[in-house]
C-alpha cells in the first residue's frame, strides 16, 4: 500500500516518463520533493547553438519541466499540468559537463502556481548559474476524473 | 561578387546551419528577409510532453532562434547574436503536423534589440497560434574582429 | 434600454472609474472597444525618474490597465478581472507630451486572456513605441455573481 | 572624506531623490547595501485598482525601482541604470498598510545586470509575498563621464 508521498513521487515520475522530448535530449529527473523537483542533464554536442553552447530552448526545457513538476507535486492527485507562461534570463554560456535545472514551487494557488526555476551548469566540480526562471503552470483535470465537471 | 543582401542571408544561414540543435530536432530555416525569420519544424512524436504535443522547450527553442536571427539580420557583419532573455506565452496546445516560428525585429538598437515571435502549428491547411514570445537579443562581436576593442 | 455593445463598455468605463490610480495620474481611457482599449496619459513632471522621463511603473500600469479592460470587455458580463503577471520591454526612453497605451486581445480563454500591449510616446506629431507589453489576465468572478460556485 | 561604501550609497540615495514619482507615491528608501535595496510605501487610497488593492503599476514602480538601484550600487561610479525590461507575477492581492519592496542582484555584468525582485505586504506584523520580479537593468554611462566614448 502506498502513503500519500509515495503516491505524489510516483504521479510525478510516470508523468515525466511519458515527456518523450526528456528521454531524446537524455535528461534524468534526480529529485522529486513537495514543491521541489530536479531534472539533470549531461552535456550533449547535439543540443548546442552555434557557439558550442547548449541551446536556450533546451535549457528552457528542462527547467520548464522541473517547474512543472513542482507545480504537479503539490496538486491534487486528479491533476495534471500545463505551462501558461514563462520568462527565462540566460546569465552565463550554457558550457559544462553537466546541467541541473531545479523547479521550485513559489506560490500555489487553486487554478495557478507560480515557480521559481534556475539551472546550474557543473563542470570540474564547479558550479555556475547559466539562467533563472519565473513560469505560471496551470492546474488541469486529467480525462477520467470525477471532478472535472466545474473546471 | 556579393551584394550587401546576399551578405546578410549567407551570414545568418551560416549560424543556423552551426545550431545542432536544430538539425537534431529536425528544424529549417525557410525564410530569412532583413528584420524577419522564418524556423519550420515538422511533428516528431520524440519531441513531446506528457499529453504528446510538442514540447513548451521545442517550440521555445524554434522560436528563439528565429528571433535571434531575426535581430542577427539588421546587425553589423562583424557581430554575433546572444539570447539575453524572453518570455512566451502558450496559448494553444502543440498539435500539429508541421510549426512554423516567426521571429520579427521590433527595435534594433547598437547593443540590444528587442523582438517579438510567434508560432503557429498546422494541420490540414488551418493554422492555430501556439505561443507567442517578447525577446531581447545581445550583439555579440565575433572573435576575430578587428572592432571589438570599445565592446 | 441598453444593446450587448453598451453593456460591455460600460462596464469597462464603470471599472475604470474605480481605478483611483488612473485618476491620480490623470490618466483618461479614450477607446473602449471589443478586445482592444486605449487609454492615455499627458506628462506630469511628478511622475517622473532620474533622468526626467516618466517611471517605468507609470508606463506599465497604463499599459496593464489597457490590456486588463480589453480581457475585460470579451469577458461574460458578471467577471471581474485581475493582472496574473506581465512582461514589458522599455525600448526608448518615456520622453513626450502624451502617452498611449493600447491592450489588445491575443488569446481570449474561459479562465485565461493573453494580451498585447503597447506604449507611444507623442511629441509635436510625432509618435515613437517606448514600451511593449505580453500579459496574462485571469478572469475572477464578482461577488454576487450566481454562478461562482465552479470557480 | 568618503570611504568607497559611502560612496555607492550616497549615489544610488541621489538618484532616488531625483525619482519624482517616489516621492509623489510616498515611496522611501530605506536600505541600500552593495547589491540589495528596499524600498517601502504606505498604503495609499488614491494608489489603488478597482478592487481597492493597490495598483499593479505602483507595486511594479517601487519593485522596479528596488532593482534598478541594486544594480546601481555595484556598478562603477560614473554610471547610470536602465531598465532594459522586467517581468513581474502578482501571487496574492496587494492589501495591507506597507508594501515592502526588495531588489537583488542576481548577475552583474559589465553591461547588463540581472535582478530578482520581490514585494510583501505588511498588514497587523505579518507580511505576504504579493509580487515577485524577474529584471534586466543596463548600465548607461552619464553625461560628462570621460569613459564614455567606448559605450
Amino acid at each position: 500500500m502506498l502513503n500519500a508521498e509515495q503516491s505524489f513521487e510516483e504521479r510525478v515520475r510516470a508523468s515525466f516518463d511519458q515527456q518523450r522530448l526528456m528521454t531524446a535530449i537524455g535528461a534524468r529527473m534526480t529529485k522529486v520533493t513537495p514543491g521541489e523537483v530536479v531534472i539533470e542533464l549531461p552535456f550533449r554536442s547535439d543540443l548546442t547553438q552555434q557557439h558550442g553552447f547548449v541551446h536556450a530552448g533546451v535549457i528552457t526545457a528542462i527547467v520548464d519541466s522541473a517547474c512543472g513538476y513542482a507545480a504537479l507535486s503539490l496538486m491534487p492527485a486528479d491533476s495534471g499540468v500545463l505551462t501558461v507562461e514563462y520568462k527565462a534570463n540566460f546569465i552565463s554560456p550554457a558550457r559544462g559537463s553537466k546541467f541541473i535545472a531545479t523547479g521550485r514551487v513559489v506560490k500555489s494557488g487553486r487554478t495557478l502556481t507560480v515557480c521559481a526555476g534556475e539551472v546550474v551548469a557543473a563542470e570540474d566540480g564547479k558550479e555556475t548559474v547559466v539562467a533563472t526562471m519565473l513560469a505560471t503552470m496551470m492546474r488541469l483535470l486529467e480525462k477520467g476524473s470525477s471532478s472535472n465537471k466545474s473546471d
